[in-house]
């Protein structure tokens, strides 16, 4: 993980019970207990209750976010635990959420976010053409003087 | 799109103007401008900066999420733009932000989210389970009553 700010885990979690999906302040308690659980900082939480079901809401972490989206109609919910550092864990987070969504079945994705070596490589590269553009124009100068 | 339920575009936007990058207020203006123009209807946003330097937010919207996370020091933005339905185009919410901040270079990735066909054979065989019971519990009841 040296080399990427951030873990992403999606995941489709199949066959809940309907009830807990369309629960908005229960499922606002959930996902903030599953911040807790994989040890991030919680920033802001914002939650919404659609007609006529469903659910969709974010809490914001100082580690990055959480994001849930139900289909109670279909037993589905699609979450996003998107964390920054090694201090935390969002498998943490997974595991709160199958167990009180009481998920059947389940998916998961793990992607890697934001590309360390690309970043450095670009910032090395940038500062080499400023220096390059320092130097012409330096030269230039010099020449107009001469 | 038939068989699925969301589409979720993971940007990574480098070498972006790091001053945007850094300012919370301009950030949620894009964000918000940005789900206009992929045709989302917004139903909350929430965005917070850090010290010394780092934006974070998501605006929720009636079909699914846009989120972004700011390293200004890197020229970086992570940026998810997750819709659900056809109507709704997350390339027009990526060509907005590639502009407003100034991005040099970025990278997508498009995962499909919410396996449709997954979930109906689930829901099938699930109705097909109870039926199954409800007609084993029904000739228990009548050998009994025999």
């Amino acid at each position: 993980m040296n080399n990427v700010l951030g873990r992403h885990l999606l995941v489709e979690f199949y066959d809940c019970d309907t009830q807990t999906l369309d629960d908005v302040a229960g499922i606002e308690t959930h996902m903030n207990d599953a911040a807790r659980a994989c040890g991030a900082t919680i920033v802001q939480s914002t939650f919404h209750r659609f007609e006529p079901w469903g659910v969709s809401g974010v809490v914001v972490i100082s580690e990055s976010h959480l994001a849930i989206h139900t289909w109670p109609e279909y037993g589905y919910a699609s979450v996003d635990l998107y964390t920054c550092g090694d201090e935390i864990d969002p498998m943490g987070a997974y595991e709160h959420l199958r167990r009180v969504l009481g998920a059947q079945e389940s998916e998961i994705q793990m992607l890697k976010r934001g590309n360390l070596d690309l970043i450095k490589a670009r910032l090395e590269q940038n500062a080499l053409s400023a220096a390059e553009a320092e130097l012409s124009k330096s030269i230039l100068l010099k020449g107009g003087v001469l």
